[in-house]
């Protein structure tokens, strides 16, 4: 299964971008009358026929759709801290989008050696795994910002909603004693409230304790994700994997 | 903390070799009398004291040693089909044996598109994620075999001793109605023998069905890894994680 990703649906027709209706056309070779599968990036699929076969503008006619499409039963937003390797981090972006996230936050942490990333890419990763494995929602990946910042926007007002009913989680390698950290598994086990998630991961230097004190402060609850030392993107990646099979 | 890879050790010496003299001592510069941690790549862990700085044959003497130093509590036997791109796989790899693996099995498929891959390459990803990870045991990887062979082997005489007592699970996209699939955390959530598994994944163009009932025959249980279209790497790695958090 082919999908195709269109921005542009007005009067029952979907314009397809230079982009993709070069790939439709030019690559894949599709003539009109084709039938066409096309997300919209926000959870609908369209069943499509394709009516012009411009390799600059392709125009699709919609014959149905349907919602919700490859959505998965939680809702998780995924913060962890870009790698010195940009590669690493895409790659978790990759992985992640197909497993099944909401929302990826790159934070910096105050003990973060990598202070910028390249959103363009990672926009574009994402994109093409939700396409490849089969998904009509393109996760949002949001502007970096700072661990504090994230923490902030988690604890203020527009969080007063959720309050008791979102589990945030923090994984750290250090404890605070008062603190202890729980396993990922046990405190997903343990929940009964909705399955809306934030999970935030450390920078390869770990979090400043007063990173996780505001942390644990705002409501986050410190995990922990087994004894093996694992790097922060293959950690970020585990912890969307535990989330993800905690929900099949 | 830096682990190094030590091959010879006799008479309370350990002799590195001369990749490894040369990234202690030209590298990171040790000289006589520092301590070093070295693993043996079978579990055991050494803690040694530099006596000859030479970096083509670097001499250290045993202090102490510990062994199972970084085992995770279960017996992991990984298959997979090598992928077309061989960085997924050798991804595949690092992340693995990061998060806890005994034997990776690469093999192929009828529907396999790639027939060969490089061990040695596989091999040193494997030492050095060991490395990373903190674990003194480096994966053993086998040698490429068919998803028959492998099958055959977990069926032969030689697993009579494991009969009923080992957990072994293949994960396919497609299902035998007389044999549904059960979601892999289910199947292991309701095990309770011993942590002793052996987990199958498909090649990029799945598994035929005369493979999927050559493992039926042989005792695996089919299984599924939730409804997300997951690359071939992307499926052997969550599974990994499957049984990761399942034993945290």
């Amino acid at each position: 299964m082919e999908l195709f990703y269109g921005k542009d649906f007005e009067g029952g027709l979907c314009r397809l971008d230079e982009e993709e209706s070069a790939h439709c056309v030019r690559v894949l070779r599709h003539r009109e009358g084709d039938l066409l599968d096309i997300i919209d990036g926000k959870g609908r699929l369209y069943s499509c026929r394709l009516r012009e076969a411009s390799p600059k503008k392709a125009v699709a006619e919609v014959i149905s759709f349907q919602d919700n499409w490859g959505a998965h039963p939680y809702w998780l937003r995924m913060a962890a801290c870009p790698t010195k390797n940009n590669e690493r981090f895409e790659w978790f972006v990759e992985k992640a989008v197909e497993m099944g996230v909401d929302v990826i936050s790159p934070v910096t942490g105050e003990r973060s050696e990598r202070k910028v990333y390249k959103k363009d890419r990672a926009d574009r990763i994402a994109l093409s795994a939700a396409k490849q494995s089969l998904k009509a929602v393109v996760p949002f990946i949001e502007e970096p910002a700072t661990v504090k910042e994230l923490i902030a926007g988690e604890a203020g007002p527009e969080a007063e909603y959720y309050e008791g009913r979102k589990l945030r989680m923090i994984a750290c390698c250090f404890e605070d004693a008062d603190h202890p950290r729980r396993s990922i598994s046990e405190v997903l086990s343990a929940w009964d409230g909705p399955a809306d998630y934030t999970i935030l991961i450390g920078p390869e230097g770990d979090f400043s304790p007063s990173e996780l004190h505001a942390a644990i402060d705002a409501g986050f609850i410190p995990v922990h994700l087994g004894d093996s030392r694992l790097r922060t993107e293959t950690a970020a990646l585990a912890a969307v994997a535990a989330v993800y099979f905690h929900h099949i």
